[in-house]
């Protein structure tokens, strides 16, 4: 118990500084609004000053590991969700709802009329899912770092078995890495998306929610707002986005190793395979079950490649802009189906992705192959699942499963408590639960639709986010007595 | 090579016997179409004879075993489709869809003015149902009792292990005891129904659907047409159905048991308390879930009870009678998504449903209760998944995830197949697919809807229903060219 206050209160420390910047850009936009990041930022502060003073922190268990991961993001998105609330005219379940969609970078948006919002606001809200991308990482690793060793090992077991060890072999260092890339990205897009005609705050906010695979914008219309307002260079906006999304969705680690010179990294491993792979068969399949539909102009092409690709990259990778509706009849029904797909699957390990993650996919695909190869060998045979030439062990093969089937699980659980509480159709409703789940954002319904559902379709939303974002078994712990006991 | 065609020949000899009773009734109704019958019938077994005569068969490996029961159920659906091309207006591929729909006990139909179809045709559509029910176990458990004595263990694997070993030692004896108890159960089901005011012919019809959790009926109206239409006892009727549904979605090993007086293996083993315990919870939430969207009156609560229990039970045991349409209101967004996912999970192993399987559910379940238990248990504890006292070895856990994980793709396969060749929407194109694959029936869409689809999608439905009955794995090999070259 002390360990968890203890841990909890390095974490409100470092929400307490955070909060202090949109103040900064309170003062530049001479908005005035300054009492509300401030108070919520000296209680965090404090609160997080006296727990560490007060408790100590000692060896911790796997489960307690966990339980610090759910809580402590639990509580930070309590306490950042307070400007929200202090600001704007939502009730505390909305800007809770928001906050959590933005630290586990779903994006999910119960706002709207967002261009009318104070800078600083919109500016923390997107701050929070930067802060997000990699700080579920960091935290779960800071955590387990002090415990047991195993736990480190436990996290990075699926990475490290297939050949992606640790860059360095000390822990905070590998955490300063990941920050440096990840911090570098931004400012690149930052630029690139400036030079292209976008304001430095857009670029700003943008850079962060695309990184962080978020996908929160200060725009109603998401990134379609570019070509809609006017801006010359909305093609090319929308190509660096891609590329920038793409870049959130690969493990940060293949990103260390191609900028120290290993370039074949970006297509040599299995994982990285999938996920090209995936995007240029479901992308193909769009295109042409779009080409169905509407007749083919050599001059629309680019725009119908781009809208394609955009989205494709968008839900793969769990960013969720947008740049034409999945709604709508341009994704006709196997676009749809494969959208939503998508969406399950979601972009790699290591990266700021939610989703089940590419490399399980990869070898639940490897485990059934195995199975049908074993009807041709003699019945005691060991056919091993091999990856890259690493032998996966059942242990990680099983906990895989039960990841992928208790995801399964809860999105029928979601989906039937969206379906109750709402007047959705069946299909709808599940594509809601999809998107909190995997940390997506875009759904099968409007978002004005989302804003008037039910708190208790949000409640179960935000579960839903936060259950994604730590794959499941920390939520699970979270309701466990055994846990707390300890 | 030579074996395959023998097994074929003695599955063409069964088909021609079976081909001449519909002969009997055409006799009695005085319908003349005897010819359409008999051509098939002496084809399939002149071909039948000639090819037991010409080949011998000798010991088969497990890929030849699944081959052949592959290849024998597609043969023999081409032969049994021949009377209804014969005798009615329908294209070769829709003749070929109802006869698998039949054999594998699917129950999709895209016949319709049943009512004025000749009997003798309408008692072969029934009939490939019930020879269909125990058939494909049966021929699976003569052709692989033949081949090595490890392919018994194969199919049985999972019923042994978990205390359901075969009730007597030989084979042949264990076959006739299940067709005896599946036939005993029909006649019991034709009497009560004849009984509460059926014609003998619509008694018989229907009992022979039932059993085999088919779902054909001689009315477009299905089993709805029985209160419709005035009969007095509908009510009763309806029950009568229920029951015996549930009878056909048991293991009839439990039935064996049961009625050499162990009346507690009802209700005792794993697989029966799942079984059981899914009807009353899906049923609980579905009436939960109506009277939420109509006005509760003691006076209906009867028939909003016998209405959802009926088609929990129809959906559950993959039988697929209605008697109010699932696409209608009186199943709202939650009551549509349970139902889709009884479509996936099907009725017990060793029964004549089709489905994922309540056993597998259940071991999947206990499998994702072990993963969260080995948080709490240090790293080198062995947790073994325990069912009923026996642990479920690996390979077994193995096998049913391949199987779970296959069974997902086809129907991302199927549905996105239905997509692109229809006008259908995306989930009504998904709820096809799952009714195919699971050898269920009524999906989320038209009947009449279907009877229009193009023959691709036909086509893929064809395959669907093999792959779900055969529990997806032969229909691989029939793809396989390694298969063929032994
Ligand atoms: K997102
Ligand atoms: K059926």
């Amino acid at each position: 118990m002390r360990t968890i206050i203890s841990l909890l209160g390095s974490l409100l420390v470092v929400l307490g500084v955070m909060l202090l910047i949109p103040i900064i850009v309170s003062f530049i936009y001479q908005e005035q609004i300054i009492s509300s990041f401030l108070i919520p930022a000296l209680s965090s502060l404090l609160a997080g000053l006296l727990a560490r003073l007060k408790f100590r922190e000692e060896k911790i268990t796997i489960s307690t590991g966990m339980l610090v991961c759910a809580l402590g993001w639990i509580v930070i998105s309590a306490i950042g969700a307070i400007p929200f609330y202090l600001e704007l005219d939502y009730s505390y379940v909305d800007t809770l709802f928001e906050t959590v969609s933005g630290f586990t970078t779903t994006g999910i948006t119960v706002f709207s009329g967002l261009s009318e919002f104070p800078r600083s606001i919109l500016f923390w809200r997107s701050l929070i899912q930067w802060l997000g991308g990699l700080g579920f990482l960091t935290f779960f690793l800071v955590v387990t770092f002090r415990g047991q060793s195993g736990l480190f090992q436990l996290f990075t077991a699926e990475s490290h078995k297939i050949n992606m060890s640790r860059p360095v072999p000390n822990i905070f260092k590998t955490i300063k890495i990941l920050w440096l890339i990840y911090a570098g990205f931004t400012i690149v897009e930052i630029i690139l998306l400036k030079i292209l005609g976008l304001t430095f705050f857009d670029a700003l906010i943008h850079s962060f929610t695309t990184l962080s695979t978020g996908g929160f914008s200060s725009y109603d219309a998401s990134i379609g707002y570019f070509k809609t307002a006017g801006y010359q260079y909305y093609h090319l906006i929308e190509y660096v986005i891609i590329i920038f999304m793409a870049a959130g969705g690969i493990n940060f680690l293949v990103h260390y190793k191609i900028l120290t010179g290993k370039i074949e990294e970006l297509w040599s491993g299995i994982e990285m395979k999938y996920f090209w792979g995936i995007i240029a068969g479901v992308s193909s399949l769009i295109l042409f079950e779009h080409y169905l539909h509407f007749p083919f102009e050599w001059s629309g092409l680019e725009k119908t490649f781009r809208t394609t690709l955009f989205q494709v990259v968008s839900i793969i990778t769990t960013t969720g802009f947008g740049t034409e509706s999945i709604n709508g009849a341009f994704f006709p029904a196997l676009a749809k189906q494969l959208l939503l797909i998508l969406m399950l699957i979601g972009g790699c390990v290591g990266s700021t992705s939610g989703g089940i993650k590419v490399i399980r996919i990869a070898i639940l695909n490897k485990l059934f192959n195995r199975e049908v190869k074993k009807i041709y060998y003699p019945k005691r045979a060991v056919l091993p699942v091999v990856v890259e030439g690493n032998i996966i062990p059942d242990d990680e093969i099983f906990r895989i499963v039960a990841l992928f089937f208790s995801w399964l699980v809860l999105i029928l659980i979601g989906g039937g408590i969206t379906a109750i509480l709402s007047d959705l159709p069946a299909w709808n409703a599940f594509s809601g639960i999809f998107s909190a789940l995997g940390n997506i954002g875009p759904f099968y319904f409007s978002v004005s639709k989302m804003q008037s559902l039910s708190d208790g379709i949000k409640i179960t939303y935000i579960i839903a986010m936060l259950a994604g974002r730590l794959e499941i078994l920390p939520i699970f712990i979270l309701f466990s007595p055994q846990a707390w006991r300890d």
